[in-house]
């Protein structure tokens, strides 16, 4: 196989992701100003162990957690090797960083952001991505990030943001309520140096005629490296200036209930539909990490339903739909008539 | 083939439950006395339909979600078909009767009740139970609950409970968490007037055990009618004395703040356990009906756990284990000088 990883691969990504938690949360804690993260180390019984730091009750954030594990083992899950046949009885390696944002104030969004790396036997893979979920709709926010995340994938390949954007769409949807999780951002999976970039199970979706278009044109080991770099290096900046625009804003008892409501969405689809925190929680991963995701305070009503034209049902019928956030006039237009533009 | 259901099995068990919902959402507002339940009708495209009735910001319950439904199609999805090959290729119909009830005050806990009944083609089978989650522990509460339906299975067959007690211990079951979802009381599935009594995976179980001891025994058409029937009816009486034995004590933010946290696993067990509401939620059912088991409100943290030898850690330490409530001295004694007897 000519498709080797370059010689330390392993030291490279784990490096790369560790530096990666490390800039992040040190920038989130100078954004918060109050608050500063606790770290737990861990060890995994059948190899390898993780650093999960979580910053409470600051003046932004609610919650904000921030996980990084290097984990190996014997044998990958059935549910891996059935996407992945060639790593079927090789040992594995496995390393990534993740986090989940809650700000206290409503009008700042949720985030969220994954960079993983795998090598099992003769395969590996990239994988990862960063979404925005907000509670109140601004365009100028989805936009912000979204920019941020195209530029940052240009620098690598300008074929790739036209796939994983609609990527972000199929995966951080909510079937069960015919919504998505938010306005999105980027995702990828299984990018292991051979083409398509797609690579997921929706032979009807954007992102598999998109990257049909494209055919197949495989990123090498060192541009994913380089990808999951500039993402991740693109992840404060796409979300910074987005807090600073909406931190002062005071909101009332009513829009806090409503991020509340909203916030059940997130725990829905994390818990329901989400294949990273489903896996971790029915192969015996470390609970309390894996759910590091869920809102601190979350609510649900029956039979919720907004007020007609109200920026409550903007947030669900517009802004958790699958939108070109970037360069729609028509959607420029809409929410410039409807004050959810900035 | 001679085990037939008797003729209007339909409309007999479809009439059960319907009046079952009828009686104890009557029972409910008695006992809450402030809050009346709201009725929505909705129909299933593919067939049938139901009722979902809601009481929220009661004097008691800060909601109660008690839903009716009755609904048939073309054919099973493949998830029950695995379990009853029989059904394929065969029209089906199904009626059931479900609630969740979450009190607004801590020392009361939150119960679930579900009975449902399915035809298809040459098989039918009953399946249901009821189970009582508290957040403070009271093993006489534990062992009232227990009792009464202990004593409504034995009006059938004083087999039943030894099997179905150590079945729902089993059901729910958090395994990411290690604990069960609360002290458990009776669950049966797939009752089909076929023996073996315990149809589970777990051939370690206790459940498959005792049913293993008592050898092939199964409950006919009528016994089954009969089982819904009496456990159906044990339940109000099983939880309103627990009601008015909790309902003046006062509780504090703290105590508030742990429902809020123990309520979280609640959401963990049904969006990540329970069979019903993943199938419910992945088959485009109802969904906010399907959702009316969740609590108004709940909380994660990350890192919690109680002060040592308080009630909080008496609750997941021993009140979220598989415990003989009803006569185990040892508990009892443990119990008492712990302060969680009565």
């Amino acid at each position: 196989m000519t498709n080797e990883p370059p010689s330390k691969s392993r030291e490279k990504t784990k490096a790369l992701l560790l530096e990666l938690q490390e800039k992040i949360c040190h920038g989130l804690e100078k954004i918060d100003g109050k608050a500063k993260f606790q770290e737990e180390s861990w060890n995994r019984p059948e190899g390898g162990g993780g650093k999960s730091r979580v910053l409470k009750n600051g003046s932004i954030f609610e919650q904000a957690g921030v996980n990084f594990s290097e984990v190996h083992g014997k044998e990958l899950p059935n549910s891996i090797i059935s996407q992945r046949p060639e790593a079927k009885g090789h040992e594995w390696f496995a390393t990534g960083t993740s986090m989940v944002l809650h700000p206290s104030n409503p009008f700042i969004p949720t985030v969220h952001l994954n960079y993983r790396y795998f090598e099992a036997g003769p395969v590996w893979w990239f994988g990862g991505g960063a979404d925005l979920t907000p509670y109140y709709p601004y365009l100028t926010d989805a936009r912000h990030f979204h920019q941020a995340h195209m530029e940052a994938c240009d620098k690598v390949d300008n074929n790739l943001h036209k796939v994983f954007k609609p990527w972000c769409d199929e995966y951080f949807y909510l079937k069960h309520r015919k919504e998505s999780r938010g306005v999105g951002g980027i995702f990828y999976d299984y990018q292991d140096g051979t083409g398509p970039l797609y690579r997921g199970n929706n032979k009807d979706g954007e992102a598999f005629q998109k990257s049909k278009e494209i055919g197949d044109n495989p990123l090498s080991w060192n541009q994913l490296f380089s990808l999951a770099e500039n993402c991740g290096d693109a992840f404060l900046p796409s979300y910074e200036p987005i807090i600073n625009k909406r931190v002062s804003k005071n909101y009332s008892a009513i829009e806090r209930e409503f991020q509340l409501y909203r916030r059940g969405r997130y725990v829905e689809f994390n818990l329901v539909w989400d294949r990273g925190t489903i896996f971790g929680l029915q192969t015996n991963g470390r609970t309390e990490s894996i759910l590091m995701s869920l809102p601190p305070l979350a609510r649900w009503e029956y039979g919720y339903i907004a007020k007609e034209n109200s920026r409550e049902a903007l947030l669900t019928e517009v802004f958790t739909k699958s939108q070109n956030w970037i360069n729609d006039n028509e959607l420029e237009q809409f929410c410039k008539t409807n004050n959810v533009f900035d």
